[in-house]
């Protein structure tokens, strides 16, 4: 949807319930899904947030959406644009060393990553990026391995018929979450087929999140590595 | 398929390449999956085992094709008929404490919560199993909470719509691996809705497998497991 | 489709049959669903009931289709944009007291609300708005319960894995009608996802309606009001 | 699955949950859904029910199934072989006067009807059926709609391209409960045809349930009609 | 796709047969598709048929696309905005008396009872137009039937459920052809549930196009129509 | 199903009604779609047509269904055993010359090219059977040709990839009704990709059927035949 | 479908063209797909082969099927109850070198792999086989490589989430023949998981066949062999 | 997308990795798929072709992505705008004879004709374009026969009901690669008619490639045409 003109009837904001106890709760930080909300909505949410002083992270917020906020927003927010996230508040810092890896079959693939990046980052957890190592020029793969076998927990990040989380399950020990992304065309057309063979990988133990869903990615890995660290 | 008669021709056994060095080099046991070979196969696979004094976890096995086994390989497998599982060679005694608990919602379920189990037991790894505490009466699921709430990894077992993760991951820490099943019927039939839903859970963090892929679940648990306690 | 330009051809209107008595035959008001259907056929339907001076409920009006009515029908109009709703003609007193409770799971979902409370205050019948408690965070609905109960008629709106009417279901005795939204991405976009899981509901009694059918939920409801309140 | 021999192992019957104060929570009797359990678990259940003094409903119990029950208790249980459809316990007075009327496109469609009716009896409440009164014979439903109008609830059942409850919809006030069929072949096999004809409805209110889900629309009618009759 | 801007590099014109003599080989006179045809292919073909002095028409040719064409072809053709369709060359007059009716279902399903209409006058054969009677206000079919029992052949054009199709077939004896469109929303975005319904018609003999498909409606129509009228 | 053993509770017969009445209204006698009938509501409604002494089409009459029935039944039937079709009364005699032609693909569509030769002969219409003429061996086809021009109708019934509608279509001036049908496997699987290439045909005027629906393209090809012949 | 009984009536059987002269056009030999074929279907064929004295590959032959046949053909077939395929006539040597490799998944794809083999052998060309050498255990498939990377033409064949065909079309030159397998459960039920993921192989120049294929697969490698071989 | 506007934060590219070694590895050239890269990262891989002195094929450049990129580059690239792809480096001459034809059955096929041209073409190797003769006017295909049967290897290019493939495999003998596309509407909307229409082909060994897939379907010609060359 093109932005509203201004002679477009202005809407009243309904009631929001931000979740700012979900840390203490769930040891996850409050995120907004920017994807189905107007500007109006986003700006009510920042200004609950700085009033209760709390940090807060935009995900799927695309750039033609963050330019139409206003411009005292736009200079308190943290914009990554490959990520289509935004960080309101301070920056914590990583905790060391890195335990979690993110691999990726294409470049095209490189917003995914980066959400997932961006939210792990945010709950001050590092990773490293290994992106454009897909299958079909499996050397990449191996060149890689001796790292990869560090971690304790790797994100693989597919479209097209994904075979890259299937590989590199029967090559590490690490937990696999497989993010299937909407890279694709004809029949592979919105992930789904990067999806199902997520799903069906025959290698034992993929565990596979929605497509482009790099954010719950990033939240499932904090849940796990939460208990790997303690 | 009904058992082949009598008069069939015998069929020759292809060839087929154990994995015997699976242990070593990815930290899970092999285990064979039963659903698409015939006896002769799997009679195969035993001896191949037995000659290399391998344990075996034999997974959809059901009780029909069990039967249809030489009276020796029955005596010497441990069958478990809920589960459709069957362990080849000695138990291993489980670690102490239980830090997995696998929950369902209906007692329809109870095929995969076992498979579950069994995998998870063959690894030396205990679990729990609350099962049909579903959130249609919420109650049961509440009841369990503070129990639930010690688990450093939580295996959820939902069908028909699967609401079940997306609930208990708002209420616990610990990683949720969602296994949506095929208990459903008209719309739901097949465990296709249980998916998807699963998939689409609003609540951060939810991974999935496959239709009744109990197996996978517990080596996805595994695999986080062994990052836990080292 | 974007607004045709001044030099493309004009298009006759073809003949409309409106049905201004159906408030006789089916105790519901004659309504307009604008979606399909270009700015002169809406104004020539506006033209039909001025000169019947009946009262007309216009749905599916995007703000900026309504823009594109002449400035004469929109001074005529009074449009709610959240809504998606225009009313033409006057305003009812809503019968007291209120027995029907609108219940969301997340604030994106607003519009079908809207559409849902703008329907019902149309036909004189008050409704209350519950929005963004959805079950992931179980204690925004559980705060609400002891209200919930009290309602003669609860309508459940919810996208994403739509849990919201299963869980409710469980909690009260009204009867429970589901509206599955729009709001989704991945393997949930176009709320296919949630009207299944409405379907496959394993509570019992959940009656759902098409994705994002508000006035068609609003419609049901006010026919079950009309059997209680005779 | 054909039952199982002798040979075959016993299994041991989960823990299974009965929810006997469901009636006081939400006015719904407890009901058995027998497709996915076995002979072992519903003769369990039964126990459970009998130790308690409280009445049972089994639905979704074939007649191949039923024989399979011990003859204990197959003598203590009233079996509706169309409605595959049991009720363990006495039987309650239907109220008056009837205030639901059952309507269904065909003969093909009976067990879904009888399942509803037992449904219905077993909770005290009366309904009436019109079998076989589809809109490819118009005639046949236009000779019953004097009567239909006086229903305070109708509940239209049909399978292959589910056209009768938009029809009457339009022709009466009540609420109409859609309930589509697994009745169809080719493109309408297994009733996502009819389920989507009755979604899609565009007749204004039509509420919808799963394929073949009788037992739920009973449920969702007897909500319903405690509303109206307090 | 938007026009492309002057910049872009303009495209050669791939080479085109263009079939005139299908006319003489299967009495339906030469289309031109242009949804998938850029304006340089149609001014093209346009040119080829006014050098072999033959008439042709224009299907699915959108008020955008046809202002692009140059202002002289603009001239030369007569355009049908509601039908998107356009005729190059004359008319011819229209054999009487008129032997096909078209009904619709709604307003909305207008463009293609037009595309029918359009290509049943190009070739010489006179309809009319039944709009906007679909069975939800079964009154609207019925005060028609004594004049549609006349006809020799009959189009049921429909979206959402399409029950039109099934409900007239019941109640005439001619031949009917069911024309799907793509007006609905939900789960009957695009289509795909009017197709459906159409073809599980339980009423017998329904025959069924593509959605949309107006012009192969009105084909199918002269091919019968050809065989009546000798 | 199988066949119901002894033990089995008998099942009352619902209400049934037959619509003897329709040869006046419609053209078309009564037929009975036996596939989701039981032997019992089969006999019941076969006697009915005795007691009226009216004549009476089965469709859908599998071999296995139809020694069900008692003997008597089973001696004044005369039974197709290839069209799963059975005729009880008197043969009618065929009107001359023959009108319609049947074609199809392969032998394995036998099935239902007998279904639409037995329902066009239980109305005393005639027609040929070409079979096994599909456009892999095009030749087979074109050595047809001469004949299949003379047909005022054709029917033309085809699975896999259904491509024989489209290519017959552009050879003949005759209306075409297309019967995909269920044969093929893999994506072919009950037929649903031959049912989408008849309806996608580029042929102009290619009219479907529902897979498999033999029955259906007889009654529209009787529609059709009684227009032309007065 | 069980055997039919004794008392079943038999059917005629239908006119079959078979088309012994397709080896002269085509070069490829006349085959039988007997999954949708009766038994009489089949004996009427294998008698026009003998009359014509033509050899004949029979496929999908199941060893329920094969040991239906008459005594006396199954005498004079060699049948391959892995393969499912039957040959009737003598056997042809093979050319040397061996120029066609076939790879397969795992052991459960073995019947697929066995029809390619038949296939080829019929038509006198031969073949290697390299089964159970899945991607999740990429060992096994680069310890082959050294000899698959001699093949002119490689068939691999793959069920569940399908990746091989990608992971070897990126390691050799060879044209690669995708053949997907029905080898899968939940969501990779039925082989389309393993379809798609061909079908959006990220390698290029992958060509897929329908799923189960094998016979196809062999067809379309000895076109293209004998374009190699001249 | 639109073209991002100025005030856009611009993205930073991520690490690519060419392959340029892949012509020594697999014979194919490197090419960049483009429709989901930024003009940013395309400009970043020529530089990096520039620099390495190697020749680069772009796909699925549309010419709006085109235009968008810098002057400097436009001049480089010699651009189809047809095929939507762009050559940077020298062209090379085309091997003789012409051993590949490319068949389609219309016009608006025409973009994924010339993609597989531009590719063919880009690699050395000639071939003929024979457009517009599907099999709706089969007189067109038969005209083309003789010159046809020439080729050692056919790509035919289909939308809609895509039965070319199916047909032109019936009368020739050379390998045929079938390449479904895009065009259709209504149900053949997207090209999943067109590429399962393909797959079920019930002519021996049609292969078949993603829908618009042109470039996949050169690679395999390729591949293939290298074996046979040599």
């Amino acid at each position: 949807m093109s932005a509203p003109d201004e002679s477009i009837p202005s809407m009243p904001t309904p009631d929001i319930i931000m979740d700012f106890g979900r840390l203490q709760r769930c040891g996850i930080e409050e995120a907004v899904f920017c994807e189905f909300k107007r500007s109006e909505q986003i700006e009510h949410i920042l200004s609950l947030a700085k009033e209760k002083q709390h940090r807060l992270l935009l995900t799927r917020l695309t750039p033609e959406k963050f330019v139409q906020l206003s411009e005292s927003w736009i200079r308190q927010l943290e914009y990554n644009p490959t990520a289509h996230c935004a960080v309101f508040g301070d920056n914590v810092s990583l905790a060391a060393p890195t335990r979690i890896g993110i691999i990726s079959g294409g470049s095209s693939d490189a917003s995914v990553c980066e959400e997932i990046k961006t939210t792990l980052n945010f709950h001050g957890i590092g990773c490293d990026l290994h992106q454009d190592i897909g299958v079909a020029g499996l050397w990449r793969l191996q060149e890689r391995l001796p790292v990869l076998r560090h971690y304790a927990i790797i994100i693989a990040v597919a479209g097209m018929e994904a075979a890259l989380p299937t590989v590199i399950s029967g090559l590490v020990n690490a937990p696999i979450i497989a993010v299937p992304t909407s890279v694709g065309y004809g029949i592979a057309s919105g992930g789904h087929v990067a999806l199902n063979a997520c799903l069906a990988s025959c290698a034992g133990g993929v565990m596979t999140m929605n497509i482009d869903n790099g954010y719950g990615a990033a939240v499932a890995a904090i849940r796990i590595y939460k208990q790997i660290v303690g």
